[in-house]
């Protein structure tokens, strides 16, 4: 990387708690970073929320604007009436150079717009992916118990090149931020066999399993997904959609019956209780907010899109997740590997 | 329903453990039906079994064949090469009048095509469905904890009427066979509003919204499965599929986290210990199998699909939603809504 100092552009008025936890994720951020942060919003909110926490005062910089959008907006509506919005102002600073990764807690229609709308995509790219990372009980013994999924609803469809661009994508993400060598990588479908599922999946494991420098493992089904089977799930977004919001309910359902057993007879309080120490372990590892939020990527720069419910914690980890990433070049590493796809495919 | 005697085709030779479940199952369900059960499949296995158990010997046959097909049996291949097998003679007798529903324990490959090769399909309907019975955790206090959800797996994608036909399905399922009168009908989709999703499902919504005889509640999101928000959820089979198999996953990843607090230190292991009372409780819920297996919908008889794994009992469940399905003249029913539909569609 260049010797340019990092910017971070936070969009400070997004999300349920804003501005009060980004300002708070950015003053804690400030305190263990040479990276710069904007905090974009309304001056006298942040300010106001300044006062609350120590900070280092070389690293905190307001961009003023005193439009946002809530998440009552439909982002569509919301994006046209308030083109100074802080989240779509993140953005164009993206753009303009004036910084190197965005982090916003707002609705994920809002800050993929506010993208689409600013800033490029990596050369080649048609599709940009939403992704998460998810929690696995790890069967197999990877290296990371967590599990990299794209896209998850930023498309419903997509081509067999889009299937592959997001492998490369999900695989520059896990080696750059994951630290793993050299990650699986899995489609999502309805069988195993390599000629289950519809034309592009059809299409696109033909693809993956030809690419020397992808990992691939094969198609992996729904119940595979928790196991852990691949660092890199790819999935065409409908189907990722469903995928992740189907084990969110399920978890769900299972802390509501967790509940229930708190509510019910005196014995099965007790057994909680035995249990409080487990399960505390266990919802610290899924509650995988705390390890910097949800990327967006084929932009041809790192957004970072934190829960709406982000605690200060969370919204802090995610700029530490974009400062890393613009640390390590991410963004070069998949533009290189989605470009010698692009001319090798052509030939 | 006519007075002639109801026969039900069962597949003596389909599943992991048969003929030993599924002659058990038959044995069983003679003591408490009129109803004739055909036991189809080698008879001098089935005669050993049959030793085994008390039964009413007016009510079980056999019809004997030595072909079976096993799990390890690619099923298009095995339909090919033996066309006496157990689970093909089971549809054959059904095609001929000779039996009313069948039910086979055997790979749903299998089945199905067996069913393809032999059996009708409800006049109007283009495409088979695949159900299974799913437990809720009921949000909404529906009548029933049960969900239906088709099709699973039976269809890669598919057309605006195809899900109508499911819906019309699902509905007679529901109604007739799990007792809820007026069954509440959703489209598993990526958003809740109606613009939301593929063409087919943009379409289907507004099909299913203009149907005055379904009680359409609009799209559902993955994370409303569990929560039951629907007695039947439609959906393509690409995306039911994966939506089962991922809350299959993901309730086997709980099962293996108890299973490591069994394990784990002394105190975690009396928290279970105290807690087992509860867990049976939910573990009976959740073993949905004892509910009688899963449907194939959309031909002119009745194909009930256990479990490969299933128990005597389940399998037994299994012959008796058959029974209750041709007394109640389920197929009669979907019969009829799907011919008004389509009759109305072409106006």
């Amino acid at each position: 990387m260049t010797n340019k100092p990092i910017t971070i552009a936070i969009d400070a008025m997004g999300g349920d708690h804003a501005p009060q936890i980004t300002v708070e994720g950015a003053c804690r951020m400030s305190l263990e970073t040479s990276a710069n942060l904007l905090l974009i919003g309304n001056e006298v909110k942040i300010n106001a929320e300044l006062k609350k926490h120590t900070y280092n005062k070389e690293r905190i910089k307001i961009v003023h604007t005193p439009d946002e959008i809530t998440m009552e907006d439909s982002p569509r509506i919301a994006i046209r009436e308030k083109p100074n919005a802080s989240v779509l102002l993140a953005a164009k600073l993206l753009n303009e150079g004036k910084a190197d990764a965005m982090v916003s807690a707002g609705s994920t229609g809002a800050v993929i717009l506010s993208a689409a709308i600013h800033i490029e995509r990596i050369p080649g790219v048609k599709r940009t992916a939403l992704g998460t990372i998810y929690p696995t009980y790890n069967e197999q013994q990877r290296e990371n118990i967590f599990s990299l999924i794209l896209d998850i609803g930023a498309n419903i469809t997509n081509t067999p090149d889009d299937l592959v661009h997001f492998a490369y994508m999900g695989v520059s993400y896990k080696k750059k931020l994951m630290h793993v060598e050299s990650p699986t990588v899995a489609l999502l479908n309805i069988g195993a066999e390599e000629y289950k599922g519809n034309d592009t999946m059809k299409k696109a494991y033909q693809l993956l399993a030809s690419r020397p420098d992808i990992n691939f493992i094969g198609n992996i089904e729904g119940n595979d997904l928790v196991k852990g089977k691949a660092d890199v799930v790819v999935a065409e977004g409908m189907i990722g959609n469903i995928a992740v919001k189907t084990m969110e309910g399920t978890v769900e359902a299972v802390k509501k019956l967790a509940k229930m057993a708190l509510k019910g007879k005196l014995i099965w309080k007790f057994g909680m209780l035995c249990l409080s120490g487990g399960i505390k372990k266990i919802m610290k590892i899924a509650n995988y907010e705390e390890y910097g939020g949800a990327p967006i990527l084929g932009f041809n720069k790192i957004i970072i899109k934190s829960h709406g419910r982000s605690t200060a914690r969370a919204f802090k980890n995610g700029i530490k997740v974009a400062i890393q990433a613009v640390t390590d070049d991410m963004i070069g590493i998949m533009r290189d590997s989605i470009s010698q796809f692009e001319s090798e495919k052509e030939k």
